[in-house]
């Protein structure tokens, strides 16, 4: 029989990624929105549902579907806890309903339906043996009451719809092919913002080596400015052979103290600290006061070893040998990078050596971090990437993987779908207004959504922009306001960035002048200009504002200055009419309007496109930024000034719903 | 190892439908053009080829796939053979390119590369080892000279590019994970044009039933008119109880002939012929005569019984009973069909059902029918055409079903993925230019062209659309040129299309009064205003113009008038620049511009977007439907003007080359 007959079909089941080779991501209260073409030939009715789990809980559970258009259907499930959920869909003959409708249709023409009554009979009783106590019977009732003068009535009833709906046949039930897959996150992998600091340049007074005891002290800096991940570059022992002196000059003398990613020294490894940064129990007191502030300590994974690391002699075959003996350094020719050796993941020894990275991630999770920031992913293979996430997330499934691969982009994608539960982008280099409408559409509205999470850095020690030399600390205002709003994860590298500092190494290269890579710098935080308030401020929005919590609302209104960006975000994201708004279903929706000229005021109009009442009023808006009140018009377009002299963005609080958008892609 | 690394990704192969699970369609001589993301993690080079062979051949064949952009690959290669063939994509790491590529960069800053000749000598090495002959010989001398004063200029050499191409390592060598399918189709396939008439209307004198020898006597018309396929519909014999009268009317006379899709009566079923029509010997000579003429006659596949078929007594258990013991006749409620059982697929006998419907098509197969026009598949369960169609094919790959579902999209889709050659289309009731762009576009621009080949039909038996009852012989002239030019496959019933008989039986119902399918009618072929002239000429101007022999490189123009409806078609298709052109690389190109409004002369300005020479001289285009020449300007815009009185349209050639277009999705 099922050989020759199955005749509803579930396709294009959304969202899935690579044929569900891949989970999606989402954190914990969210919804997943299921939509998937659910179709038969002939005239039958369908019934269809969404079926999900926990992957811990066998039972499956099951929420009906609704028909939309052109055969599509749609259901939605929130995932509560932490780790990973199942979903899949499953259809069926709805044969009760099909009859129904027929049988309504038979008696408008006013045909004879004794013969009609009999199949209902036949379909009704059926049911009852499906069903148990009252239900059944009830059923049973029905079944006698439709070849009766009441059949009619009794047919059409909404009290037999409804016990049939309990009780459906399934017949030729289709279960699509595959079980899909959510990864739950914590609700930090969604909206986080991170600022990265070199420990060694936290001393109070100039010319000492910083230590945990100084980063503790600077914890109240980093949390009035209202971040809540402190990101330390490698905190381990630095290799001394070919170490780079400061300007990445090849040579340095004793009192150089080398790049922090040149990991590994006689004082030991990637499970050791550098012994001028303190102790283990001074690291582990660092995180617990980062803690209590509300900030998390997040680790730099940069698997790589100096010459001098403990690895390259304990595990020679972990590294690749040059025909004349030497072991093969770090390269991208013609740059040479003596003072690192990459690890040969093609090594006869591979096994060893990824259980031995893994130990490394285990035993800082064990001083208490959850949070890392993974150097270069792309240089390693694809396979050991998501063997590694997921071993360690098998156990803790709070852990947050940040990606810094700066590469091409099917590669950065590619890892976020091999489980990183964020990624570094291009916004470093987006500069114009569309170019980042077009990248920021691709990120938040394509299905690279459901598995890349952007975080937008606007520098970072590597990365000091042509935008950020040219324009000084007002193209360092603008470029963190469009960080902040853009993503809901955004980080900045700082002292350097909120000081403003922007002297290159060399004109037109994104290197910093005298870069904390290869030294030890002393900054002045209370330096006249820092934007330290605008920081705090943009951050305090974001924490009061779920708008600004995440991304997938994001879009873009139109201006007639292509120097003015505006854009929109509300909350909460649909399903959930009243899940995630500040009670009773209230909206939250922000209008950022962004100069994005650093020198010149700049003015034009935006449209705003809220849903009108009648009579079209005009509403009062509020710049949540600059402390500001206006009136906007309903039924259209408003005017904007901005003098970067004076601020770079409004930030506003719209107190309207904005009209739907049609769907992109 | 292989778990340690497999570095090279193969994603988003494309064509692929459904995840592999359907076949793509090509027909003899066409090109299949595969890309394919290909990438990597690090900064190796990547080589790809695109693997493919016949389906009966062993042998995979290789042609190197090129990088076009973003890690996109693309390659193609051609199918010469009916049947089906394999394709899938393999690549690797090219270590040999990426080393070269480092040594350019190396000496152009100055480096001494020692060592990295060295690596040069083992990579040479290697490919030695897997070379024979003359190439093994020339790759050890290349090593030994690697490492000479030569080394260098012997390392850069195009001599040892060549040679280490043609003996790769594929290092980490990853196969796309699936073989793809192509189903290779006649010719027919894609370029066809259907005439659809009743064999028992074909009688010359009035009042007598048609014969096949009636049907051979009217070849020479059709094949004048310029049709390749002839089709009948069911020629077997005919039920008498519930015979449907004149304008299916319930009652009938014993001289009413009853609806031929009635099918099976005292005188036999499926493999009978209506004896009115004449003997198989009779059948077989009209093949034999049609094909002569260069045309084909195609027979109605309508899988459903009359009450009288000997398979309803033969076979009670391949029909549902209803509760009061009667046979369940077809209906759409509250429609009914009494005439008509239709078959129970989900009989407990349904493997004897398929087989004896299998048999059936075979049998006329045997009597040399090679076309088939099934009737309303999407009634009988998806699994079973599937089946059907592939045991067919797998025997006699020259056959071609034509599916007749008008039913919601996906379904018909569905149809043409699991085997159906060509399908009806929605064309006959796109009237205005905005949804013919977009349905048209949807067919020749979208996956969907990968596996459903449109057939253009304006009119039907049963479809006698408003447009056509509204605007008369103006509107059938303008219908005609629309299907015989947007669509390579086209279709009329006649002699009721180009005698224009446009009287409904109902106005505003899409049934024709006096419909063939319940009465013999008998047409005056030269009643004055028969569309056979422009018949005969378009369908010459589509033999002659390989332009219109395909839909893939279908393109809209821009108009400023909303009724004039402006396109383009051009030869060959990509990438074959010489394949199918008509010799010399030529390319062929045709504008056609239609006059959508059927009673009012409309003149407009259409763009026609040809690649300008120099100094932008005007051109000469010649209006091959009318027989007139006009001068065009090579920088934009020009002008036309319609009469439906004197002409529906022009078809010109265009003797210049169409600016690329942007891609569509």
């Amino acid at each position: 029989m099922k050989e020759a007959n199955c005749p509803v079909v579930i396709e294009r089941v959304e969202p899935e990624i690579d044929r569900g080779r891949y989970p999606i991501k989402r954190v914990v209260g969210e919804w997943v929105v299921v939509e998937a073409d659910v179709f038969t030939g002939g005239h039958d009715e369908l019934a269809c549902v969404l079926r999900y789990r926990a992957i811990d809980d066998l039972n499956w559970q099951e929420t009906p579907m609704r028909p939309t258009v052109n055969d599509r259907w749609r259901g939605e499930f929130r995932v509560d806890r932490l780790g990973r959920y199942l979903y899949t869909v499953e259809g069926w003959l709805d044969r009760f309903h099909t009859w129904a409708r027929d049988l309504v249709r038979r008696l408008e023409a006013g045909q004879d339906v004794t013969v009609d009554l009999q199949i209902g009979t036949q379909l009704v009783t059926a049911a009852a043996e499906r069903a148990e106590g009252q239900d059944a019977r009830a059923l049973r009732e029905a079944a006698r009451s439709l070849t009766t003068k009441r059949g009619e009535r009794t047919a059409l009833s909404s009290g037999l719809a409804q016990l049939m709906a309990r009780h459906p046949g399934r017949c030729f039930a289709t279960r699509y092919e595959r079980e899909l897959e959510v990864i739950v996150d914590r609700p930090l992998a969604r909206f986080s913002a991170w600022y990265e600091m070199f420990p060694r340049s936290a001393a109070q007074a100039p010319g000492r080596h910083g230590t945990f005891n100084d980063v503790e002290a600077r914890l109240d800096y980093v949390a009035d400015m209202g971040f809540n991940v402190l990101y330390l570059p490698p905190i381990h022992p630095i290799g001394r052979s070919f170490r780079k002196g400061p300007n990445n000059v090849i040579k340095s003398t004793p009192e150089d103290p080398g790049s922090p990613w040149a990991i590994g020294g006689a004082e030991g490894g990637h499970k050791e600290l550098h012994p001028e940064l303190g102790t283990l129990d001074d690291f582990r007191a660092l995180v617990g006061a980062a803690r209590r502030r509300g900030l998390e300590i997040a680790l730099d994974l940069a698997f790589q070893v100096s010459p001098d690391h403990p690895y390259v002699t304990e595990h020679p075959s972990w590294f690749r040998a040059r025909p004349d003996g030497t072991i093969q350094y770090a390269e991208n020719p013609p740059k040479k990078y003596q003072d690192i050796y990459p690890f040969d993941f093609e090594s006869e020894d591979w096994r060893l050596l990824w259980q031995e990275l893994e130990s490394v991630v285990q035993f800082w999770i064990d001083q208490g971090v959850r949070t890392f920031r993974v150097d270069n992913p792309h240089t390693k293979p694809f396979a050991f990437w998501e063997w590694l996430i997921g071993e360690i997330r098998g156990r803790n499934p709070d852990v947050i993987f940040l990606s810094e691969a700066f590469t091409r982009p099917k590669v950065m994608y590619r890892l976020a779908k091999l489980g990183f539960n964020q990624s570094y982008t291009y916004f470093a280099w987006r500069n114009e207004g569309w170019e980042l409408r077009q990248y920021l559409t691709e990120l938040t509205k394509s299905p690279v959504r459901e598995y890349f999470r952007p975080n937008l850095w606007p520098n970072t020690p590597d990365i000091l922009t042509d935008a950020l030399q040219a324009g000084g600390r007002t193209a360092s205002a603008l470029r963190f306001v469009l960080a902040a709003t853009l993503g809901a994860s955004y980080g900045i590298y700082g002292p350097a960035f909120e000081l403003a500092e922007v002297t290159p190494l060399t004109p037109g290269r994104e290197e910093y002048l005298n870069s904390e890579k290869y030294q030890i710098r002393h900054w002045d935080l209370e330096r006249p200009g820092s934007l330290r308030p605008l920081i705090a401020k943009v951050n305090r929005i974001r924490r009061e504002h779920p708008a600004l919590q995440q991304d997938w609302t994001l879009r873009f209104l139109r201006t007639d200055n292509e120097r003015l960006l505006a854009f929109a975000k509300s909350s909460p994201l649909p399903p959930a009419p009243q899940e995630e708004g500040r009670g009773g279903g209230e909206v939250d929706v922000i209008v950022v309007v962004v100069n994005l000229d650093p020198t010149w005021a700049q003015s034009g109009w935006v449209e705003v496109p809220v849903v009108a009442r009648a009579g079209h009023p005009p509403y009062g808006v509020e710049d949540l930024l600059n402390d500001t009140r206006h009136t906007w018009r309903t039924d259209g377009w408003n005017y904007v000034a901005l003098d970067p002299a004076a601020t770079p963005a409004h930030i506003m609080r719209v107190p309207r719903p904005l009209v739907p958008e049609t769907p992109v892609g």
